[in-house]
């Protein structure tokens, strides 16, 4: 297994000018669109992280409560929260900017799932990452919690196997 | 309230050739794009249903277990499983088919959720979604837990009271 | 050759939205954002039939009567009407939707020729279309007359030779 | 009514490489793809000589004998060959060069018909088109014929009442 | 005239990775790919530094060195220099990175220059830029040299009355 | 050492619509895709000359004076201005059209530099450009000084070295 690296050295920041394309009738960014950038932003995170090449497992849940018009910049910061043995879970943040304005609103935020894969697309070891801050601890500690979500969400583990998902239903 | 409207009617197919600009390093599609298209897909189910203009609310877990390839046709079918009072869900279907070896597999699905919105972004009320098949009806019946769900993750309802969801994890 | 398939097995639907990059001064869908449309849905239609790669050989004329406003939504369908030794004739239907406004209009329709072809782009012998409804045996019989015209067009038939089409100048 | 042009007014060259994105699994360029570019050029072509919006009224039948492969440079030509009274047809002309090679080749042609419009969208009056050499004098004569065979197949004129079409099929 | 800012408040950070569309035949990023995403990084700079809708002025002299590949990520980052009265000039440091090698390399840099406008494109006063480290001190200082040469380059300076540039040439 | 060829012979003419996606908040294109246009053409005319792959070596300063809005026509101009051992210099004019309004303005101006390289990018010996007009003569006479002005922007030549630059700023 790779030596063990620190969360922050996988930070990715992207910054995206909303264009005409991109947006819907009432000028506004398609929602389709903006999870297309939240899949580059992460997967260039887990690259950094495992320097794999990388594959998108999932997406979790995303909610989009506030709209971004064309013209706003959009800043995504992605950086990694825990990886497992050949899979790592990225966070990314959607902060939407009217410059001119001075207005910088957090928009979005969603946890997706990469795995590392060698050329010929077979999972492969990754490194170990070191959350440092509070807030990649918690960030690290409740990543297991969302992964039984997810495996309880793909068919692939039964609600009542799921241990740290029961312990918030119940308490 | 609008007439209210068979599930079926929502119905949008839509099919895609998997382009270059489209496929990473591996030759297969990025998931982000993936995306993009179910979001396309779905947000016309749900204009169809509710003859409105629709903005994306949420797309639920996504999970991307076989690549799709460069050159595969993508088809996308997407309608409408319930509507609510000015919301709705919508599933969408994705195959990936390699035609000349004459193939065809499922590889995806996710629910999705869209507002119905006037000319100034403003909420406003749809019909109800009237499921005529078996897995409509079960798609229409399982929708209240999928929405108590979307309402824990987003941090509006608290765990304890998702009744729909403690039921699950303590069967 | 390959067993004989009904035409309705090779129906293909696609479903695009209009979006800005694909309207002219006047917000409407250009001409040729249309017709790269329907290659596409058109050679997967012929794909389906065929089970093979397959390459534009001609399109036929098309007329632009009704323009296609930004935001409506576009379904094309594509059929193959018959099939010949190595190619085949696809029809493709557009409609136009203003969903919002509850309107759809039929506003194009076009045949196009496609070729099969191996991996390295030689002619191969495909399987023969059978129509099964009125409306497909129409198509099916009045191809001899458009492959007619294709080639007096295309100056490998003298007008004199073309007895299909011949009769109707005479009728 | 404005004062005549002279054909050579319009011409309108365009030059494109083709990229990755615009190519089928064989590598060479889609059909749909040249028939987008074939309008634009065209288009252009016909706003030179009119000084007006225009929008595409049809496009006669078009060929795809020579594959156009990844990094060839695609030349087209347009050129009007007549107006009417509201409306004119334009030639294109496409030319495939592989300038390592230095091979260029003549691919493709087609004629395509605009009306011209004012901001409205309402068809209004243009200029002649003065045609001087003997190529430009040629498609200039034979404009006529090939307008009464669209006429024929949008179903606006009968053949037998096609007397410029008649002769050709009688000679 | 606005209050003064930090440079560093004017610090953007652009990811992009390199997809197909954007290479040649040899598989590496085209330049002028680089200069449309050198435009938007350094666009948003300005606007960060003036709070204003912006238009580029001028781009300097880029150089291409180092080939970026497919599949590599581009780093950009953009950052005003310093600001005059209605224009400011930005510098955009460009790396690419082969992640899964583990190699980084600076591959290019720039100055561009744009001018802050009103909603109706008209130059408007923008705040001073206050460098704070020794390279943004520096670069501060060179400003004047590369302005001159700017307005020598555009044929509105006299080469002779280019002071800071003479100095340099006769050292 | 090829043969030499008459700068002539590189002509290449780019025409371009300005598509909603090309253009900033104003309505106008953005400076960096206009650069992209520029790097096209001006690739089309180096590989015309030298008759091999060609590869961005660098763009000289560019001014962006008149905004160029949506819905003008662009006209690109390139040419080989003078060849060295394996690079050559290409000058772009652009030219911006409002073909309703019968306008048509020279906007924007660069000269770019290429490489020669064979399949596996190593340089390439090209033949000698031979200017025949006036201009082309202008252009081929201060070629020279262009370039020295490039190496010492690279660093690559000290000021002091450059013969052909001091006499302009000692003139």
């Amino acid at each position: 297994m790779p030596a063990a690296k620190f969360v922050k050295e996988s930070t990715t920041i992207m910054t995206e000018m909303v264009m005409p394309n991109d947006t819907n009738t009432l000028g506004n960014l398609y929602g389709g669109n903006l999870m297309r950038m939240m899949d580059v932003a992460a997967a260039i995170a887990a690259q950094k992280h495992s320097n794999r090449i990388v594959v998108t497992a999932s997406v979790d849940n995303v909610s989009f409560v506030n709209p971004i018009p064309l013209g706003h910049v959009v800043t995504l910061e992605a950086k990694i929260t825990r990886a497992f043995n050949t899979s790592m879970e990225v966070i990314v943040e959607v902060y939407s900017e009217n410059i001119p304005a001075g207005t910088k609103t957090k928009t979005n935020q969603a946890f997706l799932t990469f795995v590392a894969v060698d050329q010929s697309g077979r999972p492969i070891e990754i490194a170990e990452a070191i959350p440092e801050t509070e807030k990649e601890k918690e960030l690290f500690d409740h990543a297991l919690q969302r992964r039984q979500l997810r495996l309880v969400l793909a068919g692939r583990m039964k609600p009542q196997d799921a241990s740290e998902l029961k312990t918030i239903f119940n308490a």
